[in-house]
């Protein structure tokens, strides 16, 4: 049963993303259609980026991904699909696949060029229901990307905010901020040393690093590695970006310390 | 596969919505549910009409569209079905049909009378659950609608808020406000000639009609014909109706002029 | 066909439902998903045991329900499956499961304790990805309980907050707000004698109890009894949470009158 996941910033109180379910079972009956999200902050690449790669590796191989954000609409911008080796990834040429394609440097690329995979009607300004759901339904058919369009070999892409070492400390900073209000940063766990003796400094304020947020107490803050293996500030049964006053950008310290201090 | 969708004001926050997905998966377990809303404003019966009309176009022949906004639930306004060459409608019998029946004028219309095809036991409060959810269950499996209701001859209906002509201009209103703040207006494409040299006036501003939100510079407004082929005032990268003061009922005046002007 | 359903506090902006989700397909790609809500306010147990119990008697004999509101994930706190005739719940152990198991009081209890049906990696903060969606997705597959964990005789419940008799008067609270803002109180319909004579009082004003929101006028207060079988405080085609300034534990006296007065 092919399986076809949708993230858009379109929202949920029209009917944008029910016209895009509705043409993908016009095609595809047996679709299952997941929702990642359609909240995603209007024509916010970068968040959509973000919440994507945070969720893929948890679907099924085969998995079409369909991806609309897409400020360009209607403007010269490509509309592409991405081949790796587990999934399919439909979308707008904006840089919105940057991080999922940064693990699948062989992935395939096309541009999608087959007005036979499109609804018969283009508008110019909802190619989520005229472009990218119809090849999303066609492509989890088993129609195969090199009929739907043709081989490009670039890509429109962002480049990342990676954290930087300024002296012993790694300097990042607040890339997310999630539904809990947690704030996560773009250190990954795999920057951190097994050695547990970090101390996390943000905004002038030194939190402790821990595992889980049980580990302290209803209301106090914590810095921890988070469920998609970023270091991420925490406030236990609260909102850290509200209690602790963080945004967007916000710059994140990690300062190894001596374990015995 | 039998298509169900479900456009309600219930919000996501509680349990009706899934209440009624349990009842139809009761009745028929192959069922594919899509929402197409359930953020209508409550008991805003003509943004429903609105919201449906531009949805139901893009689903297959056959789809069941469930549509439950329902101040008068528990009183004497009827429970009802209507049938077109393409699709059934069941929803209560307040006008929130009038749009998508416009193009439809030989629908069959049948008061839902059969207790057999309803749950065992009908609230006064939530029909949604009690009677539109298995009465759309049973039409996705086939039940004919003249088994469930017996035929009517007359719904309630609203006048559509349409256009006027004042001299040459055609002065419609805001009718919908969506999540990105796009304000659609009561005029459609076909009511502009296929010249392109008009000008929209929005509270005193004239506004340049162009084909995409990528026509002008960011933050910049516009007017354009949106996806569901109705005039809209838009801001690109923005909230139109923050950034304009747009609210519903503002009046949309659309003037033709020489275009060499 | 499985049926799953996944109450969180997840909310909906993030890829945290939709990873869930891509777990549950990979291990049973037949799988029905319907999301009863992720709207739970954070980490509010009592909300979320509330709104389950109005769900469940919806739901086909066979359905598993996911419940995912675990401030306590990473914790000593157990992972738990019951079982009762109908159903399984699968829930971290924190009371959440309180109100459905009232009237099981037979249910079968088990701890999750065998790894072959959870992820490879278990996270700290993500059980809901990690043992939750996949030991449902085992269940509905057809995985007997006694193989995914151990029996166990105790759960941690938390007990509903009962109304109490002063005299002739049953004094009840507000116990959940829904998204129309109806005001549900813990006063149940078989509480009160078939004899309609009563009187409500909340905040010093007296409420009369009618059948329907149509019995009053818009915009007028009104007592009912809701669809879900609890004594609500309503405003017809209004919020009478905001209306009635009415908030969580707000008392609600339900007064038997003399019939003819």
């Amino acid at each position: 049963m092919p399986l076809i996941t949708l993230t858009t910033d379109f929202g949920t109180q029209d009917a944008y993303v029910a016209c895009m379910k509705g043409v993908i079972y016009g095609i595809q009956p047996q679709a299952m259609i997941v929702d990642i999200t359609h909240e995603i902050r209007p024509q916010h690449i970068r968040d959509a980026a973000f919440v994507l790669v945070t969720a893929v590796d948890y679907f099924p191989a085969g998995t079409v991904h369909v991806v609309v954000v897409d400020p360009g609409v209607g403007s010269a911008r490509r509309a592409i699909i991405a081949q790796t080796g587990d999934a399919y990834f439909v979308a707008p040429d904006n840089g919105v696949l940057s991080l999922v394609l940064q693990s699948a440097p062989d992935a395939l690329l096309y541009e999608i060029t087959n007005p036979a995979y499109q609804l018969p009607h283009i508008s110019n300004t909802f190619h989520g229901r005229d472009i990218f759901a119809p090849v999303g339904a066609h492509l989890a058919s088993g129609v195969s990307p090199d009929i739907i369009g043709e081989p490009i070999d670039d890509l429109v892409t962002f480049l990342p905010h990676l954290p930087q070492y300024q002296g012993n400390q790694l300097i990042g900073e607040i890339i997310y901020i999630d539904h809990f209000g947690n704030c996560i940063s773009n250190i990954q766990a795999d920057q951190l040393d097994p050695d547990p003796c970090y101390r996390v400094i943000i905004d002038g304020q030194l939190l402790e690093l821990y595992d889980t947020y049980a580990a302290v107490n209803s209301l106090q803050p914590l810095a921890l590695i988070g469920s998609s293996g970023y270091l991420e500030i925490a406030v236990r049964d609260g909102n850290a970006s509200k209690i602790l006053s963080l945004s967007l950008g916000a710059k994140v310290a990690l300062k190894p310390v001596n374990c015995t201090s």
